[in-house]
């Protein structure tokens, strides 16, 4: 029926959520200006088995080559196309305090195919505003940013007591995917995706190795033996 | 040796990757009044299959109980410990922009168990200023900070052009576990870790939903087999 990949292989849910870890990987390895990458490597620097990273893009038609490993470039582009990046998807920012601003000169949507089309808020005081080149609308511009420009992706990066009015609203216009920052749960009817970015999990991860090191020091080592 | 159970048992890289997730899952099932999860619901709420769950969580020695599940705030708790969270991590933000505000004002460092002791910037026009109720500090006061406040953990949320030279300024001060905001690669010396957020990851997951619900649609299927 269709002449996406994605539409006729089943992708695991937990690949899908593994494949922007090897994007962000492989990006980063062709900054450094590396062209060619074994699957040792890029599970290493994805923080995977190797195993793992090889049934995970095997689920993309992808096996690299013995002895060579993955083209760079092309894997980037092959999870690209997977991820649905290499079209340009509209996305609104809702809630222009410190965050929304962040978001809104955030580089790094730009390069991965999302294209942020509409900064809204709820407050009279602020929209009108212009912020990164983008004035601030009002809510009530929601539906006409769904039918006009398409706008398919609404990030919330509102205070939690006002996401989940904010959500109705993307919701009410026809948006259904939505990309939570406010540190709370939303309700959202079938049909809708909700990811919740929670800006604290990589400094967990850095938790655990700094804790690891902390115990692998003398002081720790004397501390621990200690009566 | 050691009294912390990380210390005893090896626990894999991606093990450890996987461990916020979990928690970030059992916090929104806590906050919803839930007490008990099976592995399977569990395991849909953090995006992997329930096998691949019970073998991180029997990495923590925890195993759930036949026909009942995992109680959510023990399991929390020993996931909150094995990461270290249990214990209060020193946090200093570098870069008082848009990000730096956000991440200075957010809630849910806390609530992980990580403490922001400083604000710092380079700019002496920032320096002094208020923010979250912490007054802002030159880049020259990192030495203290690590010294006297057990400063741990540098979180970087400057231009990319001036991420380096803070990098390099932590890493002198004695910093080992960096988190970087900034778009770019970090060069750091062995023993230093960093971990890069990428804040697109989420709308990729999304993009790759979205697309399947576009060519899922009547319009979509129209144009798919259109010759």
């Amino acid at each position: 029926m269709s002449a996406d990949p994605s539409a006729r292989r089943g992708i695991p849910d937990a690949t899908v959520a593994r494949l922007p870890e090897y994007l962000r990987a492989l990006t980063g390895l062709a900054e450094r200006g590396i062209t060619s990458v074994s699957s040792e490597e890029l599970a290493a620097a994805a923080g995977v088995r190797s195993a793992k990273l090889r049934k995970d893009l095997s689920y993309l038609g992808s096996y690299g080559v013995r002895g060579v490993g993955y083209e760079v470039d092309h894997l980037a582009y092959q999870i690209s196309r997977e991820l649905g990046l290499t079209q340009d998807w509209p996305v609104a920012i809702v809630g222009m305090g410190n965050l929304g601003h962040a978001l809104a000169a955030y580089s790094g949507f730009a390069t991965r195919g999302f294209r942020v089309v509409a900064l809204l808020d709820q407050d009279p005081a602020i929209v009108g505003q212009e912020i990164a080149g983008l004035a601030v609308q009002p809510m009530s511009e929601l539906t006409a940013l769904v039918s006009e420009q398409g706008l398919a992706i609404g990030v919330i990066a509102t205070p939690a007591a006002s996401a989940q009015d904010v959500c109705d609203a993307l919701v009410a216009a026809g948006v259904r995917s939505i990309l939570n920052f406010a540190p709370c749960v939303l309700v959202v009817p079938d049909g809708v995706d909700v990811r919740k970015v929670d800006l604290s999990t990589e400094l967990q991860i850095l938790a655990f190795h700094e804790q690891r090191k902390a115990l692998a020091s003398p002081a720790a080592l004397r501390k621990a033996v200690a009566p």
